[in-house]
């Protein structure tokens, strides 16, 4: 930039300096959540202090501190992050039948979750306790959850099979509780590379080929509404729910 | 006594002073217990130290630590309880059909874990992280798990329609499975009374009862083979799993 430079260029450089400054900033939020991370997964949720994570990144605490100023931002953040991927992902399939759809999601996310297993299988503690703020199914979760469930009403809406609206919105409920179930199961499973979760879709995909004809079926239907009915109140969307509702204590 | 008393008769008393002592040692053990369980409740698990279960019980810190050297050595007394009482019920269940037994089994647990539900809400951080000695699928409680299991093959073998014994020894896998399953949706459930968790369990026992006469098979018989499979290395009998096996960390 010369003396001369015309208030378009500085402007122009102006605005790469805030992007310079913003994309660092990510960068270093990005650092700081990956030290919480691996932390998470050596020392649990409760064993790792702010302190320890901002030595683990390298930074000082007051820095730590201006990202993320609870360990519950950062639960919430890879919460966040899988959501995004999971949602890309769902953009990413083909337009096939609604049992390859299901499995081909299912496959892609373990292989995403691998990275985090150990910190997600210390998280559980925090994620199922009634009264933690990053409860999977608790009120501060809430925007997070809707979003993955609507990544499941992609899945089903989009398939070359999808069944028709009112039967999709069940079939979106009964994905993600299957969804969440299967991630419990992921990480409990010890099997050699989680062989018996893989077994698990490889079943459930060859399940939903062989019932997808008879959801025409009354009986079938009907039968799947009550299951839908009965799960909607833990997975089904934000305003039929009880997830807004925080626990009270006596 | 008397200075005449028999030998007989100062052995019987030594005895009875014996069976007085161990009789107060049970009962101060149960009162810690339930302070302890209290607590949890309240506080969560990681929240509460032995000072305070002490307190709590209003004995020393001494006392609580003779009867009870780790926190977690409490959660598995409460786990051996718990299935302590569920084997009883199974005594109590009639010789009637499959899905009956499966569901009055259930429906009384519901009943029997209602006072602990907080209890066991806050412990399923404690519950379902990989390292900890109180994991529910981890070694440590691997000979209660057994029993359960045990518990299992009595509500199933017991039944007037009982299967054959190869595919009895599957349904059980499968039971203990979905009772696991149950346990966790009960300990999310908050809507009145835990209604969906009831529904659940009415459904379960309207599809089992639907589904006994199809046993028999050859596609049903392969399906649930291949279901019980997957599901043998997490819920199967201890020499079939991965249960003893503690996870190694780098």
């Amino acid at each position: 930039m010369t003396m001369t430079a015309s208030v378009e260029e500085l402007a122009a450089d102006a605005h790469d300096g805030e992007t310079r400054k913003v994309r660092k900033g990510e960068r270093t939020r990005e650092r700081i959540l990956e030290a919480a991370l691996a932390l998470f997964a050596r020392q649990g949720f409760a064993g790792a202090t702010m302190r320890d994570i901002a030595a683990e990144a390298g930074c000082s605490l007051g820095l730590a501190y201006r990202y993320f100023s609870r360990k519950e931002d950062m639960v919430l953040a890879l919460y966040d992050r899988l959501a995004q991927e999971l949602s890309d992902e769902a953009d990413r399939l083909p337009k096939s039948k609604l049992a390859e759809r299901w499995a081909a999601i299912e496959i892609a996310d373990l292989e995403r979750l691998a990275p985090h297993r150990d910190a997600l299988a210390a998280l559980f503690g925090a994620g199922l306790s009634p009264d933690a703020p990053t409860q999977v199914l608790g009120g501060a979760t809430a925007e997070i959850r809707d979003r993955v469930r609507g990544v499941f009403a992609r899945v089903v809406n989009g398939a070359s099979d999808a069944p028709k609206r009112e039967q999709s919105a069940e079939i979106t409920t009964l994905f993600y509780a299957a969804h969440l179930s299967l991630v419990l199961f992921y990480l409990q499973d010890r099997t050699h590379n989680q062989k018996a979760t893989r077994d698990l879709i490889a079943f459930g995909r060859e399940i939903l080929a062989l019932l997808r004809p008879a959801l025409g079926l009354p009986m079938v239907s009907r039968y799947l509404s009550r299951l839908a009915d009965i799960f909607m109140p833990l997975f089904g969307p934000p305003e039929t729910g009880t997830f807004g509702e925080i626990p009270t204590k006596p």
